[in-house]
């Protein structure tokens, strides 16, 4: 792990390194407010056969349901840039801000989500990339399922 | 049930109704291909605590894994005007129609899904409008975080 990620990303990855471990596509997320994690979750398409569960997806839900104004305190990290699905969780969420871990497999909606007032930081990290880049060299059809991509 | 209701809409409405059966709020929607359900669901907000089941995600959810190419012969019906995060959904799978039941309770992402190429049809079928915003009266806390106003 390089020394350039701050913690909440290091809990983004090793939910990343989870998912891979339990043969699922590595894409982790944790959702902190205060500084402290109020939800950690990875992709869990292939363990749960689920397809709404992205990374940013399961930490929303294992953080539980709260009240408009917790999130509004929230920071998001997720190790690979989040899809159109899951920025419409944070836009519905009110999630102010999103650190992305990488955008080079993926480009996600940075864009869309600062067009509607949300803070994106992209990192770009080497580890993260290279992991992501990886899984889906060894795995092109779930991955291509995964965002709904045709081979 | 009015008989403008299609039968597509008619398997929403009565995800809805058990929703709120269960004392959940009562939105439903079913995901349709070539005529046949593949998929159908309600909010779970309440029943499971999970703030990422909308009606559309449940649907989804309920519909298990499929390939890029499956969603794209599919229509989604849904009570309610989908939110951004159920809009979100629709847009990465590429599902290409959505009717959506009203969107007088809730005016959703209709102009944003169509910016995107999505054809969306909007019933505003009465009965749906006179049980969402009855829920809506009886359950404002609810609703609120449902779509993550503050009260």
């Amino acid at each position: 792990m390089t020394e350039l990620m701050d913690r909440g990303m290091q809990a983004a990855y090793e939910e990343a390194l989870t998912g891979r471990r339990e043969g699922g596509i590595p894409i982790g997320s944790v959702l902190v407010r205060d500084g402290e994690i109020a939800g950690r979750g990875h992709n869990r398409r292939v363990q749960l056969g689920n397809p709404i569960l992205h990374g940013e997806m399961d930490a929303l839900t294992n953080a539980g349901r709260h009240p408009a104004s917790f999130y509004r305190e929230c920071t998001l990290y997720t190790t690979l840039a989040p899809c159109i699905m899951c920025s419409g969780a944070i836009l519905l969420y009110r999630i102010p801000e999103v650190i992305v871990g990488e955008d080079v497999n993926y480009p996600g909606e940075s864009a869309f989500l600062r067009s509607r007032g949300v803070k994106v930081t992209i990192l770009n990290n080497p580890e993260l990339i290279a992991m992501m880049k990886s899984y889906i060299d060894e795995n092109p059809a779930v991955w291509n399922e995964d965002i709904s991509e045709e081979l």
